[in-house]
């Protein structure tokens, strides 16, 4: 089973549009209302593969109820930690004639220490019996801003590898307990490294403590940064779509790869052809397993040369 | 006690944001949620001036629980007719530096039959021991198109007067039902009577079946046309701030005055200072007591000529 924790979940609620017109009053058209967060997105994406997964993370009130709900009727197991504040609601506005989308993220609740101990009580429970734990998105107020380093730890010692996906703080703390794969996003590796260069971003965060980087490497895939060495993977056209999410499916596919111990290069074309397969499918969360198949055959892979080592003259 | 029905209530949400940027990511600083609708803003003004009041109406769903439990909170008494379908949100977006709003608003449930059967259950109840009843709104789906008119026949079976506040349909098919005050909108009027002149369009109405009719005169403040003659309320100047919600403080003020059997010169002046006292205020349902109380004294009232019948050459 592979465990996914969403800290900051959320109801992604849609409203669907002709036109949205700013400062006045918009008739919504349909809308659409389902449980959201990183570490949901990528259960649903593992579910959609046919593995065993878990959600775990914290959800209150009405707002938390209807996420309980939704996920159920999705069928995804989840234990989500009841908390006492209100779960935040983001809200997608589709402008269906422009064809693009204005999102409105509503602050999400604060949560208590005797909230945070109850949920690393459900956490290590859970952990426990995972082939790998996902640890997705940012942290609500309240928590602690290393707390993904307590939760590899945790992790740890069941003997249970981490993939982290996060960025500013949260991610950085968690570098120190050497989480097994990490998926900055390419602002984190130009901060991180102060070059725009992905391959050195990515050595900056594993000599800081990360076992391997994956990175987007935008419109030439994705690279990784392992102790077995260093691959791209390139898409053979770049997809036109919806990119939320993309970043989750390829969470998932990574994950994937590590419970199943596939190689890198393999892991690696499983990401991009998942992520871009999420691009084509309207929903976080969904994929096109159309384009997923198809790409599998025709994403290419390459061996990269160590980066040169910054000496200072 | 005054009745008020909120046959499609909402909760109404507002979204403060420093700048609202379409077609982007936007994170909300503040959310505020409260029940919402016409009838139910016009308890809430109600309850304000001290009048006994009470709240019905259909709503379900997580947001249904939502909007009883604000009301609760606000200590506004409710019996609200639960339904299966998920009650509308609207979310309202308030741009604080361009100090204005973007409305979305979701559509609304659809109401079965027996459901639809089970309201006026609880109506006949509610209304046998109400002195007026406010029927304030638009329909929502499923309900009969003539909704308002069997209100109205039920509540004169106990001899309760309705005040009738709507649109199309809604409106034209409760006048034949002789409500005791209706509250059209400007372009009701037009429409009605094929002119601008609210007068006209009063009369019109009235023809159809109303009472009296209360309009706004946009800027000239409102005018009444009733079977003891034909006012005209002004105020001293016009308010700048938030219209919403003025019309139902004017329902309010009107109901009130029709239990109270107030003279019609006063009613329309409480109507007109209400109204402006509503446009101070930043919430719908909510006033401001000192513009109130200043504009009372300042407001005034002319009798106006009785309109010329529109004969046939």
């Amino acid at each position: 089973m592979i465990l996914t924790v969403t800290l900051n979940a959320a109801l992604d609620v849609t409203h669907h549009l002709d036109r949205l017109r700013p400062h006045e009053s918009n008739r919504v058209g349909a809308v659409a209302a389902r449980a959201g967060g990183k570490g949901i997105n990528v259960s649903r994406v593992l579910q959609a593969l046919g593995q065993e997964t878990v959600v775990t993370g914290l959800a209150g009130g009405l707002t938390g109820a209807a996420v309980h709900r939704e996920l159920t009727a999705a069928g995804l197991t989840h234990d989500l930690v009841t908390i006492d504040g209100e779960t935040r609601r983001t809200v997608a506005v589709v402008d269906e004639k422009l064809g693009d989308t204005t999102i409105l993220l509503e602050p999400g609740p604060v949560i208590t220490a005797d909230e945070w101990a109850g949920f690393l009580h459900t956490y290590d429970k859970l952990v426990a019996r995972a082939a790998a734990v996902v640890l997705a998105g940012s942290l609500p107020v309240g928590v602690p801003t290393n707390a993904y380093a307590v939760l590899i730890r945790r992790a740890r010692a069941h003997h249970v590898p981490a993939v982290l996906d996060a960025d500013g703080k949260a991610l950085r703390a968690g570098l120190s307990e050497a989480p097994a794969i990490i998926k900055p996003n390419a602002a984190e590796l130009s901060v991180v490294s102060g070059s725009s260069d992905p391959q050195a971003g990515a050595a900056a965060l594993r000599a800081a403590g990360a076992q391997a980087v994956v990175a987007s490497a935008g419109p030439d895939g994705m690279i990784a940064c392992t102790d077995q060495g260093s691959w791209r993977a390139r898409p053979p056209q770049r997809l036109a779509g919806n990119p939320t999410g993309a970043g989750d499916a390829a969470v998932a596919a990574l994950t994937l790869g590590l419970v199943q111990d596939a190689p890198w290069p393999v892991r690696l074309t499983e990401a991009v052809a998942l992520s871009a397969a999420a691009v084509a499918a309207p929903l976080a969360g969904d994929f096109d397993p159309t384009v997923h198949r198809r790409l599998l055959e025709e994403i290419t892979v390459e061996s990269l040369p160590a980066p040169k080592t910054q000496t200072t003259s």
